[in-house]
């Protein structure tokens, strides 16, 4: 650490992204592209080797001069650390020979998430082939796990629904009982952007938009994620119940949480235990008592707004959580995790005010 | 009854509508234009004097000729039945005139939904002027009521929320104890259209669009309503969370329920009995077991779908429930019940397919 | 026709569709199921071969209770007329065949449009198999072709670009000249859907949402289309610049036609000119002058709004159009040519009022 | 000026806003919060006296914490320059004072851009207060007046429709003829936040989604303004045929502009004769011939993009111009004036890259 510590006084840290023609894939560019402690080194595609990235996505020309390679033709080893923008499956099959290189790596997809084997191979339905370098990734969610992420060499990188039901939940987890831990639900409701850039019919203008439904109730693979991180905060398996949505609007995520105040803790005064929780953070703001967060507030901003809610002061808590999950949910929350690994200041390249309206 | 149900089959039943200038307003008309059992008699606008209504809602040239006039111009008493697509306050007061000139009527906003006078006062802030008119108004959801609606001279038609959530928990309720009536959930999705046609910034373009956010958590006027019919429904007082979210989307509403099924109703085969209960009902489909209901699959229509999820086939019992907010929640709700009163067949009217994409 | 006209009469045309699982299909479905006059017969789909069509498109629930069949199952002999809502190419595959069966097609693609079989192949990249029944289609403009439609046994549906600016222009061309027939400027505006339901890329959600862009201007398939439609109405060659656009809506396309009225033609009133010409079209609504039709005046209808502009009482005239493209720019137009080969009214089935909001 | 540059080395610009509850206030703030060379001084607005602006535009928190005032209380005379985003009217009222305190203004709204009186007040409706400020006043379009505009006063920020028009025509104009200038078509379309934040019927959500129309056709405020600035460019009136429409997006704007090629000038290289015009320009890029530019692609950044098509290599020329309307069309044109005025690289604070998806 020391090392790099130093490096990022000096030289900037060295940037390799594979897989950079999805929606997270442009927004690291974006991003990556007014951080001013790092340099673009490597972007690979097999498909579209040697178009420029300003190409594919024209709101980078005049600003990122990158061409896409194959990984074989781009310097992939010679990164400090490389972005997997990938799908799931990916980033563990290049992880082993990056780490013996010396490069870090975060990987946006789900291959480091989940630390049971079992459970990732049940809902992603390919075997983990990466088991020992799993073992050493961490939970990239910086505020729950920020000294170990500073070190780590492996990064899991969260997902979007999971980001804010993790960190809706967490001031309310791990002390002493406060709510009813077997039934937490959330219902959360997302941008179509979360589904990718992948051509589907679903995904289609004429599908999504001036639509809402629900979808992924009989099982999402968030769950698993969201319901192992919470058990390691409550202490104990937690019930969830998990409903996503999708919401015809490209960016923005909303979660609402219900949960119902133990009856030995309804004297607590929450409002000031999540704003005492979350006071030192850049990214996790607490709105006054009875705000009403919309997704807009965010809208590619790496900030996090919650929200308490206690109808008639009774025994139900509902917490509103707002990010968007291209940056905090994603790539935000990725550069993010490469700050605090590589000494920079953890909100470097990332303090852009949300675009409103 | 005799009289109205023989004339409906000589001669159509004379319409009028007092404030057509809305979105419930415009949706009337466009569904009465295509009514083979009505004559629309009037409309009444005093802002409007005179235009024609094809002027104002261009959809209608060609389909409706009438233009709006002044209330005392125009010859409401001389209706069969007067739809209110007003704001609250205005059906009440001019209920008993018309009741006394021989004409039922059918209140769009909350005049006639609540029974208890204290809690109208309580949410809609304005004295209830008509309490004897009340005590004889019936609550339109034709589904509940049909018996007393057929007879009905004034109806307090449902609110759009309502209509969601009593049809989603009704085959739940007055029977055999099955869910934990204490513990009930309802987190709403509406579209903007439900916000009306009154020009407000926060219902603007550039406000709601590509945004979403919860509101009305810390009360929202439907919340006594669906509270007073579900109490009414099982017997007892229940408990209910009720969430609104606006979704950026015309039209359309999607209520996810949350019930908790109790010990000893685990055995019990709800998708039969929501099958069973919705049979012989025109405008509640019941889909198979599993599905995701979208609301495009009623856009512009008067069905409500309904779909029940049970994940795990644990103690969680998910009920998503969609509608067209201004058809079954709104202005085709309204014309089924007036179906109901004059002996019209029920669907008579409302027989569209919906729109998609 | 006497015995095509007397069937209708006692019994319903019986209609296929091949390809019904695009968005001129389902279009086709949600119109023919509420149309009076047809009994829908058989849906081929290769690839559903078995799937209720209501499972694919929910909105027809409770309407249509056909399954996609394979062409081989499907009764497609038996019909009076199949639809062909297909890529282009499939519907010459089948023509022969379909003919000598005594059933007439109508082809909602573009097999049948274009006369000249060098410009199809040199736009459409394949070779055209069919050219006899080529030269017995009619142009499926109703407005234009009236006489020929009603005796056609097959019929090329115009393209939606096409409807509007020919439609647009037709009372300009063919008598006493009016205009400069040698610039005429289509600056065309349409929906997503114009796209149709393939899954790609750029009709993603995230991609066409919140977004506007000019597509084709180096040159478009309903280009060449136009303007052999234009040479015939004026008797000569026109000059045609057609620039499209992709609009951030699901359904609706407006094209903002430009041209200049000739010295001598300055003191026509072109109002009543065109109020004239259209007079007796059911689909065809001439606005007052100097109106503004938007698009959802026309939504989900089959009507085609015009309105006509003189800035400043010039030498321009603007000729703004308005359609629903999947309508009278697709299904509802192909409906009305079948009406009016079956000897039903022109209208049958096609008089619903635009949804708006 | 030296004063003023030597100012910008050492400390901050100290800005003023006035009248920052719209759409372009809000803009003002989000880049000014991130402009490292000015310093918030004051906001007014009689009517949100003591309101956070963060309370109001909630992306805001955290990143400005300045409260708007009135007027009386807000020290705009302690400020270097004031940005009127305010309606027309209200600029010219202040002006005086404001310069007689010598501070420098740049006017949002279009009481400084047209140097004819006449035409102000016939387009305007209320009569010009302020004739000699605006005999001193420059056009803020910064790529044509750049040196004017460094020691300008008071500015005129152009509307956003003529950003578009004069930047895709001005290489065009004033040199070699080379394009008939009689007759010139601009079909221009706009998202939603142009027409701002006050609550109008026609701005509704339910309105305008999934809807699109032209506007104006008869008269827009605009013309004027384009028309006398090309005039200037072309040393000759030219003739102008102005057509907005609505688009159903929030931000962005593209306008189709048809020109046509005099016969002398058809070996002219247009492409390389724009590309040379704006090679130095930082905020206008030429794409590559044949380009086709969306709106997404400058969404919330200061850049404006143009392509050149020129169909069949014939006489007609079509220019593609897209520009976020709030940022190059309004307040990041605004800054960018200022930068100019103050001796800051023209640049700073607006080198963020567009958002994309």
């Amino acid at each position: 650490m020391a090392n790099t510590t130093s490096s990022t006084s000096s030289k900037p840290v060295k940037v390799g992204i594979v897989g950079g023609t999805g929606y997270t894939g442009v927004e690291l560019l974006r991003m990556l592209a007014q951080h001013p402690g790092v340099e673009l080194t490597a972007i690979t595609s097999r498909k579209e080797d040697g178009m420029p990235v300003a190409e594919m996505f024209p709101n980078l020309r005049g600003h990122v001069k990158l061409a896409f390679s194959t990984p074989e033709k781009a310097p992939l080893t010679g990164c400090d650390v490389v972005f997997f923008a990938t799908p799931h499956g990916v980033a563990m099959s290049q992880a082993k020979e990056l780490l013996a290189a010396g490069v870090r790596l975060i990987d946006l997809a789900s291959d480091f998430r989940l630390k049971d084997i079992k459970t990732f191979e049940h809902w992603y339905k390919i075997p983990h082939t990466c088991p020992d370098v799993l073992d050493e990734a961490v939970y990239g969610l910086v505020e729950l796990n920020r000294p170990a992420l500073a070190k780590a060499r492996v990064v899991g990188n969260p997902g979007c629904y999971p980001t804010t039901i993790l960190l809706g939940l967490a001031p309310l987890l791990g002390g002493k009982p406060l709510i009813d831990t077997s039934d937490i639900i959330a219902d959360s409701k997302s941008g179509v952007s979360g589904a990718g850039r992948k051509a589907e019919v679903g995904s289609l203008f004429s599908e999504a938009s001036d639509n809402f439904k629900a979808y992924g109730v009989a099982g999402h693979r968030h769950h698993p994620e969201i319901k192992a991180q919470l058990d390691q905060l409550a202490g104990h398996p937690v019930g969830l119940t998990f409903v996503p949505h999708l919401v015809p609007m490209i960016r923005g995520m909303l979660s609402t949480i219900y949960v119902r105040i133990l009856p030995e803790a309804r004297d607590t005064d929450f409002q000031a235990m999540f704003e005492q929780r979350y006071a030192n953070e850049a990214f996790v703001d607490v709105l006054p008592a009875g705000s009403l967060p919309d997704t807009r507030s965010v809208r590619a901003s790496n900030t996090l707004r919650i929200a308490l809610h206690r109808p008639g002061n009774g025994d139900r808590l509902i917490i509103l959580v707002v990010q968007d999950n291209l940056v905090k949910g994603a790539a935000g929350q990725a550069i993010q995790n490469m700050n605090l690994m590589f000494g920079l200041p953890e909100s470097m390249g990332l303090n852009q005010v949300a675009i409103l309206p």
